[in-house]
């Protein structure tokens, strides 16, 4: 198995769709090989058919996007443990997936645009600040001033009270809706550093994510001290 | 069988939590007997330990809490219908459960709350705009003014973008994550009226959700023509 993720300065992993990848990976007890590409190399994914991470070969199936991807390691190694818990659980996966896409990131996004573009090689920087401005009319040094540590701790309210009433948000033990919101958190992890209180159930949370499979996120070169 | 609920003047049952109850009791089978208060009328609910509707009475048992009622009818009546799809689909329910109350309901609240007060009988009403002003901070006047239709049809996101994919929230069929949703809508409905557009994927969703149970919540009372 290979596993293209998109890796900038100082070895940092920021996609958050990739942290999903790589956990639902972990979780199924996979360990892919990494390739790192950055935002100029996307002619090393065109055999996916598009230009984003992450991009999983596994053999001769090619998956990206990471939903895709998590579904497809449910379907295919489906007596290791389950991302998802059956139908039911997949079909609500889903479900929290658009609101991590779309509440949760976004505020992520405000905040850690512009860390990202400090991080991304000159060479790239032309093409993140342009894509960026089409994305959002607005220049990173606008996206700089607009991230707001306390829009971003609001957005995740939803998490909050699931994780004051239980150890993860899929309940006892750690599944894909888990992986699909730290995902998030590591982008913040990546770029920012730790954006939570110390006495907020997320954070809580957010440790015990760091901790799975012997550390796997807790390792990465970030920009937070532990 | 008995379910308690709030009902206001033209026959108006205004309550998002309670909306959940009857949807979810529907999709098990159950036609309570409705019993309607109103915001003075808590003593009735008293031997429930709690003052807020909906509550059940169920032969000796009762249950207040739009959740504790789904997962008491759940689990008291196992061969009917699921609401949740298994032990996975509960608990990310659950989740999705707190996103309804935190980030749906905030902004339908905005909205609703002035015209839920219109429809207030007068001798409740100073209870209603009291409470209120302790929850938000704002009298009816301040919450006339903050309602926005812009901000209730982006907080929906996460639904438009699952419903782009599939017919219900909870995937081919209706279950309980679309019960808790449609719960907010109905308090529009009940107030306001229709409050999305016509191509809307959320407005077609909510279309198939008022003909559910032989047009169960289509046939209350409202502020909406169909």
């Amino acid at each position: 198995m290979k596993l293209y993720e998109l890796v900038l300065d100082h070895g940092r992993s920021v996609s958050p769709f990739v942290w999903r990848a790589r956990m639902a990976l972990a979780h199924k007890g996979c360990s892919p090989e990494r390739v790192a590409i950055g935002y100029g190399d996307k002619a090393l994914i065109a055999f996916s058919g598009q230009d984003r991470v992450p991009v999983l070969v596994d053999g001769e199936t090619v998956v990206a996007d990471s939903w895709r991807i998590a579904a497809y390691l449910e379907d295919r190694y489906p007596e290791r443990p389950s991302l998802f818990g059956g139908g039911a659980g997949r079909d609500l996966a889903r479900l929290f997936n658009h609101w991590c896409d779309s509440q949760q990131l976004r505020t992520l996004f405000m905040l850690c645009c512009a860390p990202t573009f400090d991080l991304t090689p000159a060479r790239d920087q032309p093409y993140y600040r342009q894509s960026r401005l089409e994305w959002t009319g607005m220049t990173i040094e606008q996206l700089r001033e607009a991230g707001s540590l306390r829009q971003v701790r609001a957005a995740l309210e939803p998490m909050r009270l699931m994780l004051a009433e239980r150890p993860f948000l899929s309940g006892d033990g750690p599944a894909y809706a888990d992986y699909c919101a730290f995902g998030g958190l590591m982008w913040a992890r990546m770029t920012v550093g730790g954006v939570l209180e110390r006495d907020d159930p997320v954070e809580g949370w957010r440790q015990r994510m760091l901790d799975l499979f012997d550390g796997l996120a807790r390792a990465a070169p970030c920009a937070e001290t532990d």
